[in-house]
C-alpha cells in the first residue's frame, strides 16, 4: 500500500483541462493566469461553524508535485495526450501563491478557505487533492470539536481506526481530532508521525484468553501498574467486572503500588446507570480517583444526552462516529474559478451563475477579515471583501449587512472593535513561506479559537448563525455581474 | 504524505496485550494460539448483502510488517515497554495461516469473512489494520453494488475523489467501487495502481474561463473528438448548454468527424426534466448516438427514483455518496476470538457473551459454505461449521436451520444442490499463497457473484434476509457453552 507521490491523485478532467491550456499556449494565446477560491456552502451535520485542517498536509501534496517518468508513460499510454504535453508534464513544479486560513481556525460557509493564484494550468491541477485533504481534515476536526464540547471538561479519546475509510482517514483523522480538541488518539501511527498522546488499555480478547477475568485483571496490571484501565464489560459489568477490577486495585494497594492512572472502562450497555453504579462501588471501595472511562457508540448527542443523565464519566472513547463524522460524513468544500487574465493579461473577475441562490459563487480576487469584541475578545462578524479595495480603518466605524437580505445591518463603533486577516500567505511563487506547525500547537491555537466563539454558535443543534458578510465593492460587483449574464 | 510502511498502524492496546503475551511466555508459558473470525453484524445502509473487498491490501499489509529500529525507538521511548519486548518486536514477522473469502464475493452477517490462525501475539498486532482495510472497501463496494443495482444496464462512474475521507479513501475507495460494478473512476492514480478504466471531461471553470460557452465546447472538441463529453449546465441548460452542445457536434460531424464516445453532462438541476428535454432536442439535431451522462448528489435511491420517472440517462457519475457510503459511512467489521491453546497446548473454543443476542459470537475455528440450487445456479443458504467436523455429504439430503428460531428449516434434496466453501487459504505459515488478481477480474467474479443472488435480496429497501444457518455441532457447542458461563 505504498504509494510514492500523489502527482496522480486528482480527477482525469483536470489533465484534459491542462492540455487543452497547454495548446492554447503553444497555440500563442499568452499564458493565462486564475484566482480560485477553496470555500464551502453549509457547515457539516447540525454545526454552526467548521473547523479548518489539513493545510500542512496541502504544503506536502504541492512540494512534492511532480509526473515521474512512468507517470508520464501511463498517461501517454492512455492515448489522449500529446507527446509535447507529457514532456512538459515532466518539468511540471508549482510556481503559484496560495493563501490558506491557518489550522485549527473556526471558519464559517461561504468565506474562501484557501486562495490560489497561479498559471491556470497550475491551479487546475492542484483542485481535486486540495479538497481531498482540506474537506476530510476540516469534516473530521469540526466533529471533534463538537464531540469535546459536549464532553465538557472531561477527556477525549480517538478510537476510531478500525471503522476509518482506510488508512489515511485513520491516520489524519486522528491528526484532525486532535486540531479539534481530542486529548488522544489509540492510533500508534498517527502518535509516531505527528507527536501527539497515544493512549490504550487492552481488549475483550484479553480477558477471554485468562483462565478468569480476576486472573486477567492481575496480570494486566502487574505489567502496567502506573497506566492500568481495566475493561470490565466482558462477561457482566456489575456483578463480576467491577468487583474484579476493585480486588484488582486492592491487590494494588496492598502492594503499595502508588496510583497515577488507573481506573475502569466500559464498552456497552447502558453507561448511565452502569457508571452511576460502578462510581458507587469504587467509591465504597475507597478508589475515589479511579476514571471511568466508557466507549461504544458514542457520538456528541449521545454523549449530552448521558452527561444530562449523569452518567459518572471522566473519559470518552469515540470511534466510529467520530472518525467518519457518521452522520455527515462529507464537507462540502469547493474550488471554485474568481479571476483570471483575459487574452491581453489583465485580470477580470468571474462568476459560476446558478438558479440555487446559495451556489452563486463570489468574484474576484478576495481577502477575509474577522472582527471582535474589544471588550469581550469574542468574534462579532466575518467580512469578505475584494483583494483591490481599500483596507478596513479600524479608526472609523463599521456598517456591515447580510448580503442576502442588505436590510439587515449591523454598525460596529470604533474602538470598540478590532479586525484579524485570515488568510495567511503559505505558498510565494511556488515556495512554502511558513515553518510547519506542531499538532499539539495548532490544538493549542484551536482552543484560543473556540473560545472566541459565543455559546449560542457553538449549540449542537439550530445553532445561531455567524454573519459572514460582503464588502459593499464585493456585493455590487456581483450583482452588477449577475445582471449582465442574466440579460445576455 | 508519504507512510513507508503501516506496521504502527495500530491501537496502542494491541501493543500492550502483545507485551503482555510476551511477558507470559518469558515466564515459561507455552506460546500461545489463537483463532481469531473477522466479521459483520448488519448490512450496512438497507442493504440485503455486503461484497467482501480489500484482501489484497491486506496481503500487502501482512507482508511488510515489521517495525523499524526507529519505530522500536518511539515504542521504547513511550515509557511502557520493556527493551526485551521492543527487541522481539525488531525480529516480528508473521508466520500464522490465514483464510479470506475471495474479494469481489457476496457475503452476510454473522459469517467468518477472514480468520486468523496464529500465535496470539501476532494474531493481535494486525487486528487494527486488517479491520480498516477489510471494513472500508466492504462498505464502498456494497454501495457501489447497490448503485449499479439501480441504474440498470447504464454505466456507472466513480466521481468523489474530492470528498473522500483523504487520500486513501479516494484510491482504494475507486479500487472497491469497480469490485462493486463501476465502470470507471474519475481519479487518475487510481487508474494507474489497479488498471482500471479512468474517465472524465471538462469543469465548469472550462467553461467560464472561455468568451463564450460555445467558443469553450468547440476548442474541448477540436482536442479530444473522439472522447468529447460537454459539460452543458453552466449558464442555462436547455437555452445555452444543450444548444451549443448539439451546434458543436454539427461542426464536427461537418468537419467529418467520426463520432465515437460523445454527448453531454449535466451537474445539477431536475435531471429528470432537463435529460428529457435534451434528449428530444439531440435526436431532432440527429445525435441519437450522443450519451447523456449526469452527476450531482446521487445515490441508489435517486438513481432508482430518476430512472422511475423516465429520465433519459445513459451514464451517472456518483461521487459523494458513493465514495463515502453517505447514508451509513462505516462497515462494522469486528474481529473476535474464538478459539485458543490452553497451558498445555491443547485447543479449546471461545465465547463473547453480551446480553445482546446478536452480539454473541459463535464459538470455535470454522468452515463456511455456501448451497446453490443445481437447476437456476442461485445461491440458497450458507452454513458456517466447525473446522473438524465431519464434511457436507452432496449425496445426501441436508436439513438446515435457523439459528435464532430453530423451528423454521428447509431440507435440500440430495442431488438438486451443490456447495461451495467459501473461505480460502490466503496464508500458509506466513507466506501468501493467493496469486494477486486483477482488479478488473475480481469485478468480472463479482458480476458472476452477483448474478446467483436473487433478486429478493438485492431490493434497495427492506430486502429477503438471505439464511445464514450454523451447523447441528456449531449451534450444540454454543448452546452448551452459554449454560456453563450463565450458571457459573
Amino acid at each position: 500500500m505504498a504509494r510514492s507521490n500523489l502527482t496522480l491523485l486528482t480527477d482525469f478532467y483536470e489533465l484534459t483541462m491542462m492540455q487543452a491550456y497547454f495548446e492554447a499556449e503553444r497555440k500563442g494565446r499568452l499564458q493565462q493566469h486564475a484566482v480560485f477560491d477553496m470555500f464551502y456552502r453549509k457547515n457539516p451535520t447540525q454545526s454552526g461553524y467548521a473547523i479548518i485542517a489539513g493545510v500542512q498536509q496541502v504544503v506536502e501534496y504541492i512540494e512534492q508535485l511532480h509526473f515521474t517518468d512512468d507517470d508520464a508513460h501511463y498517461l501517454r499510454e492512455m492515448g489522449m495526450f500529446s507527446q509535447a504535453f507529457v514532456d512538459y508534464l515532466k518539468n511540471f513544479t508549482f510556481t503559484g501563491d496560495i493563501w490558506a486560513i491557518p489550522e485549527g481556525t473556526v471558519v464559517f460557509p461561504g468565506e474562501p478557505l484557501i486562495k490560489v493564484k497561479a498559471p491556470i494550468i497550475q491551479a487546475q491541477l492542484v483542485e481535486t487533492a486540495l479538497l481531498n485533504i482540506i474537506n476530510h481534515q476540516s469534516l473530521i476536526a469540526t466533529k471533534a470539536s463538537r464531540v469535546c464540547y459536549a464532553a465538557g471538561n472531561d477527556v477525549v479519546l480517538e478510537f476510531g481506526l478500525r471503522r476509518a475509510q482506510g488508512p489515511d482517514a485513520g491516520l489524519y483523522g486522528a491528526r484532525a481530532a486532535i486540531i479539534g480538541g481530542c486529548h488522544g488518539t489509540s492510533n500508534v501511527l498517527a502518535g509516531r508521525m505527528f507527536g501527539v498522546p497515544v493512549r490504550g488499555t487492552h481488549a475483550h480478547s484479553w480477558v477471554m484468553s485468562h483462565e478468569s477475568e480476576f486472573d486477567a485483571f492481575v496480570k494486566y496490571s502487574d505489567l502496567y501498574p502506573h497506566d492500568c484501565t481495566l475493561l470490565v464489560d466482558t462477561y457482566d459489568t456489575l456483578r463480576s467486572g467491577v468487583p474484579n477490577a476493585i480486588r484488582t486495585f486492592e491487590l494494588m494497594r496492598d502492594n503499595g503500588v502508588e496510583f497515577q492512572r488507573y481506573g475502569i472502562r466500559l464498552d456497552s450497555g447502558d453507561l448511565a446507570y452502569l457508571t452511576k453504579e460502578a462510581r458507587t462501588m469504587l467509591d465504597a471501595a475507597g478508589f475515589h480517583t479511579a476514571m471511568i472511562s466508557a466507549s461504544g457508540d458514542l457520538d456528541e448527542y449521545l454523549i449530552a444526552d448521558l452527561k444530562a443523565q449523569g452518567a459518572k464519566i471522566n473519559a470518552w472513547g469515540v470511534g466510529t462516529h467520530l472518525i467518519t463524522s457518521g452522520d455527515y460524513p462529507s464537507f462540502g468544500g469547493v474550488y471554485k474559478l474568481t479571476a483570471e487574465t483575459d487574452p491581453r493579461g489583465n485580470w477580470s473577475p468571474r462568476l459560476k451563475v446558478s438558479d440555487n441562490l446559495a451556489k452563486l459563487t463570489n468574484p474576484g480576487e478576495k481577502r477575509l477579515f474577522r472582527f471582535y469584541d474589544k471588550e469581550t475578545g469574542k468574534a462579532k462578524a466575518d467580512l469578505v471583501m475584494l483583494a483591490d479595495e481599500k483596507p478596513i480603518d479600524e479608526g472609523k466605524d463599521i456598517t456591515l449587512f447580510d448580503p442576502l437580505a442588505t436590510w439587515k445591518s449591523m454598525t460596529l463603533k470604533s474602538g470598540e472593535f478590532y479586525t484579524r486577516e485570515l488568510l495567511e500567505p503559505l505558498f510565494v511563487g511556488g515556495r512554502a513561506v511558513q515553518p510547519v506547525r506542531d499538532v499539539m500547537q495548532i490544538r493549542k491555537y484551536y482552543l484560543s479559537e473556540i473560545a472566541t466563539l459565543w455559546d449560542e454558535h457553538k449549540r449542537l443543534n439550530k445553532p445561531q448563525l455567524f454573519p459572514v458578510d460582503l464588502s459593499k465593492h464585493l456585493y455590487n460587483l456581483k450583482q452588477g455581474m449577475l445582471k449582465i449574464i442574466k440579460n445576455y
